[in-house]
């Protein structure tokens, strides 16, 4: 791994006591169009694989702009661009750090050529009966995938994650075989606030609406379920959606989804980071009562990304993964407490009393 | 679970700049004797499982009242006892927050009853020939054990993990069928000093040697196998002993190595604490570096225990395990950055080398 900067040498800027500049400007939430009309470059009669990896670049730069802006700092995000060698693919991390609005995050693009052993392929299989494997057992494959995670420094700005991916099996003349979409995105506040919530599940309702009448609900579920720290029986936040293995309907129709929901990402979550500037007569933590629960509810994120969630725990066992891009996601900071329980009515209990019980928002 | 006090409640005092007075006095290195003469209340004829807990018990009480001695502040451990249920055991967690030395610790004992299910029980029997299922498939068990993790607040004093655990497999009337010993500590500086890790090591070697001339060799390979972030190619700290399934001599013999371990893990760690304070013409980092460096630091112990240690997940996946106990091994606090290197040739970046190279020390 060549040598990096050190991004905690940037200066540390004090946190903006009113709506940073940046973040006054809504990224407006436009009409549903064709996302041929929208992003530079792309034909809808491309490969997929290359469709999508325009559509995912795309949308990685203009998220990191969007996120620079609203940080109001001038600091940028880092590029890191990385090959796993000739032929098996790579990706650009992008990693910001120690702004005045956000604290840490990442936006990672990677694409990725490999082959698949025959346990792994088998198991896959089960999901998806189309698929072929060879008669030598190896599966050759091809994933690419968008993944964002934000931590904001305001104890009342919730931290965001968002992932969308093209998964394809491949034939031996390299054309694809079997293939699905999968993704989704979930918002952890520090401190509940129901508005934010309602708005964010709301932003991708109106997406899987505009796609299946289905998907919202089943999505939402399946976000509850894969987004639960399950030996404490608590949400990581107050969820969003999840899918996996999607090719119910025409690869084009499930394409045109995920650049909707990539389309909506910034204004389904910016307006609660400015929120978390505003003035409010809802009762509000001190700061210091905040920074404190901060640090016990990253906590509970770094317990989650590291000892729940499959997608880690498969990128860090797999020979050659890039353990940097994938533990971007864990925040700058994070604190435990023997058995910390916050006072019975407090705002922090209310929270807890939220991530135990999730909720319909919309 | 019953509402707990708040341990961060407690005042945050001053580290002391000098050596504090109660790590003054050293834990002596006492003749290996009989246990007998040492524990009170053991009887050689009483049923390995109640030595084992009076034992186990015995010493996290000397552990506890030593380490609060030491941490020079009047602070002192919580008690925790919980039950599983009638029949079901349980545990007396004994935790120590905020102190002048110690930052955040535990030391927990633990006696459970439980039935294996037919696979689990299967894969014991891969190491346990003499293991017999019961037709039913349901396996009774118990176990027993102490561990201990402790994390000083000087970054140039290392956190130590110990424990010892006794499992016995049970016939239909309660008589111990299979059993095996388990355990062994490992030590986590934060700067590597080779006088630290050479004493602990020569503590440990010499415990093992008592016993059998195989035991350090062995038990040192299986340490620094175990307690290796995979992922990263680096080792937690500069190790110790670790073993399993140890049933290769009388039970009498394997009760009397505990014994022998535990009455010398104090001896064993105690004086690097102490060494932190002392002066030295030797180069240290400024108190930023090093508690920059303590955070990142800090951060790979977490992810050793949440994303890599089998014992964790085994516990958190347990249904009805007590998360709490278990997650009382991370630190108050830890950090990430993205892809942070040590400037070459700087003390941080000895350390990594060390770490990425595990060495012999005895």
């Amino acid at each position: 791994m060549p040598f990096q900067p050190i991004l905690n040498d940037s200066p540390i800027l004090d946190e903006p006591e009113s709506v940073p500049e940046g973040l006054k400007y809504d990224v407006p939430l436009l009409e549903f169009g064709s996302v041929y009309d929208i992003v530079p470059g792309l034909r809808k009669d491309m490969p997929m694989k290359e469709k999508m990896e325009i559509l995912l670049k795309f949308y990685q730069l203009e998220i990191i702009q969007a996120i620079e802006r609203a940080d109001s700092s001038g600091n940028s995000f880092i590029i890191d661009e990385w090959s796993r060698g000739e032929g098996l693919g790579g990706g650009i991390t992008r990693v910001f750090q120690d702004g005045r609005v956000f604290e840490k995050g990442g936006v990672n693009f990677s694409a990725i050529y490999g082959t698949l052993p025959r346990a792994a392929a088998q198991r896959m299989k089960a999901n998806h009966k189309d698929l072929q494997i060879p008669e030598n057992g190896n599966l050759p494959f091809y994933a690419c995938g968008l993944s964002l995670v934000i931590h904001p420094r305001h104890y009342l700005a919730p931290s965001v994650h968002m992932n969308y991916r093209y998964f394809e099996t491949r034939n031996a003349d390299g054309t694809p075989q079997s293939w699905w979409f999968g993704g989704g995105q979930d918002l952890s506040p520090m401190y509940y606030n129901e508005a934010d919530a309602v708005h964010f599940h709301k932003v991708l309702k109106d997406v899987c609406d505009h796609h299946d009448p289905t998907y919202y609900e089943r999505f939402k579920k399946w976000a509850d379920d894969y987004f639960l720290i399950k030996y404490r029986g608590e949400a990581r936040g107050v969820g969003g959606i999840f899918f996996d293995d999607l090719n119910e309907n025409e690869a084009e129709e499930h394409f045109q989804f995920v650049a909707d929901a990539l389309s909506r990402f910034l204004p389904s979550y910016l307006p609660a980071v400015r929120r978390a500037y505003e003035p409010s007569d809802e009762p509000r933590p001190t700061p210091e009562e905040g920074k404190h629960w901060q640090g016990l509810r990253r906590g509970r994120y770094v317990e989650f990304n590291l000892a729940v969630d499959r997608g880690t725990s498969f990128g860090l066992q797999t020979p050659g993964s890039r353990v940097e891009s994938i533990l971007m996601t864990l925040p700058k900071n994070a604190s435990w407490e023997y058995n910390y329980q916050p006072k019975p009515g407090s705002l922090e209990a209310k929270t807890v009393e939220v991530l135990k019980n999730p909720k319909d928002y919309v």
